[in-house]
């Protein structure tokens, strides 16, 4: 593995059990019945043993949304032109996309990557630009980028998400764009966990059923001329990822080795999750899973990574829309164990 | 039906088809996959037909959290003392409770009103006093209360939304406070939809499985002795209900009959939220079902409501803690509508 992505890997601690206890007892402490909360208490309690501190603070918010091309998309796996990338990105730094919006709801900055859309872009002051090519070549032929590749985009992804730690960074979401990614993550998932293409591939941006038969094929086609192996994460990565899956797994490496929150959104998220729980054993814990998306395959991403979504609101968008409801979930629930007065604070009876 | 109680139930209409219709080509027409965004979108065209008008505004929100004491508590339902009622309002009023916190969260008031607690409170600026009485009786003895007082609660109610609506409302979440409501709910639900009450009947605030047992008794003497008509909601209400949810039931029909959405809470909003609906028949497509209550038998309520809940969190604090949540999906779903480009707009290619 390259120097930089195994220094990060190995700088991802445990959980902080101090703060977890502290978490916990004041949760209990707090006038509601115990465990009234719900999934929120359990919540509050991860990110405080995450952040490693009590009470912890979510003050600044940032969702990393990580575009490119995919060279398969020439094989006809998507409903929409791959043209729509590039001008998805453009939406995105003009503020008109879905996670804008949402980001706008949250209080969160929308931090938009150019991991290798085709053609390029000019400058744009709001524009990171990391792209490590334009597109990645078709998988279904061969390998979707060489091993080289793969590591830039991962050493790129840390070095965004550390950059924004210098900004003022407590809680990151994950988003993507890129036509044609879901074909890609539906491979890595298949590569990874071993469960039949049929299972995992989904209609994505909303092809029909002979489409989806076809989507399969091409994922199997791939999977057979590659032979990704599954013991070496950067290995499928390389072969039937994409620029910004690995662009993500780096964001999530990054963060982790800060004791940041890593709040994933849906599909794509998910397989850049399954690449970085393979490189660093620890990533698991710093993960929260926002929602379950309605593209086939989430699921068992989901249960590979051992996380229960928070939502299920049937959304398929991507672009960091699920992570930004997580997001306020997240900060909701940390606001509850911080704000929330003790029954003694309060002078409210106890449990008879 | 007490006059005013029966002219606001005429006074709700049915959903404005032509703002729903609008709703839906908007959102047909925006950037993202036709259905990407899930239940998010059809929350939003709800809205846009609930208000009438194309785009939705939720500007101003408000939990309405209504409290009162339950005479059955002398049967040892609960598993904290009734004094925690008074307690808690108070804890509501200096900002310390989870529903504050919450409230805080997504920018909107919360409007404390005593609509019947033990032993009363002092005048304070921040609480609305609408006492029916001191509490309700043992319904397991006769009637929690007469049928003038259940009528009382109910204009209440009506009034109360008013007020706020005068102050500027746009959306309104339900919030409740009262050791033993549970056990109101529990019977109202048995008494309208017929369901035995061991399917019914929950922990609340966290008994223990002998108390569960014995809470079930108490609910079914409360049944028995008081005979309550279910083709008779009122009657209901008053035989086995409580100050709280009927003064609910009556920001339910207010807030309706002005075209206000309602975001109903956990189990004891959904108990009044069945009275509401039997009262009036447009009633219920003004509901939003925020969140499926970790008590048990809140799922018949929305099965009886036909309503499907946006989030499931094991939540079960009630105070309007998951309308809460409900009410910033509903804000974020409404701004996605009204805020995100077009495919025009943003010179996306539509799907090839």
């Amino acid at each position: 593995m390259d120097e930089h992505v195994s220094r990060i890997s190995k700088a991802i601690k445990p959980l902080d059990r101090k703060a977890m206890e502290a978490a916990r007892v004041r949760q209990d402490s707090l006038t509601k019945p115990q465990g009234s909360l719900g999934r929120l208490e359990e919540l509050a309690i991860k990110i405080a043993s995450i952040r490693g501190k009590m009470p912890p603070v979510l003050e600044h918010k940032a969702i990393i949304t990580m575009a490119a091309d995919h060279g398969v998309v020439a094989e006809g796996v998507s409903a929409y032109p791959k043209e729509v990338t590039k001008q998805m990105v453009y939406n995105f730094l003009r503020g008109g996309a879905a996670i804008n919006v949402l980001a706008r709801c949250i209080g969160a900055r929308v931090v938009v990557v150019d991991m290798g859309v085709a053609s390029g872009f000019e400058p744009h002051p709001d524009l990171v630009c990391r792209a490590v090519g334009l597109g990645t070549r078709n998988m279904s032929k061969g390998p979707a980028m060489t091993r080289q590749q793969a590591m830039q985009a991962v050493t790129a992804g840390i070095e965004i998400v550390e950059a924004e730690v210098a900004r003022g960074l407590d809680i990151v979401g994950t988003g993507d764009m890129g036509i044609g990614n879901t074909t890609a993550s539906a491979a890595i998932c298949a590569a990874i966990t071993g469960e039949p293409v049929e299972h995992i591939a989904g209609r994505g941006t909303g092809i029909d059923k002979a489409q989806l038969a076809h989507k399969g094929e091409i994922i199997r086609q791939a999977l057979a001329v590659n032979q990704a192996d599954p013991k070496d994460p950067l290995d499928v990565l390389a072969k039937v990822g994409g620029f910004e899956i690995g662009g993500l797994v780096g964001v999530m490496l990054g963060a982790a080795a800060h004791r940041i929150p890593v709040v994933l959104d849906g599909f794509n998220s998910g397989s850049a999750a399954l690449i970085a729980a393979g490189l660093s054993p620890g990533m698991k814990d710093y993960f929260i899973a926002a929602h379950n998306s309605a593209e086939r395959g989430h699921r068992r991403m989901l249960k590979h990574l051992g996380l229960t979504p928070l939502l299920d609101l049937k959304m398929r968008l991507g672009e960091g829309t699920g992570a930004a409801l997580g997001i306020f979930l997240a900060e909701a629930a940390v606001k509850l164990l911080n704000e929330m007065a003790t029954f003694d604070e309060a002078g409210v009876s106890k449990k008879g």
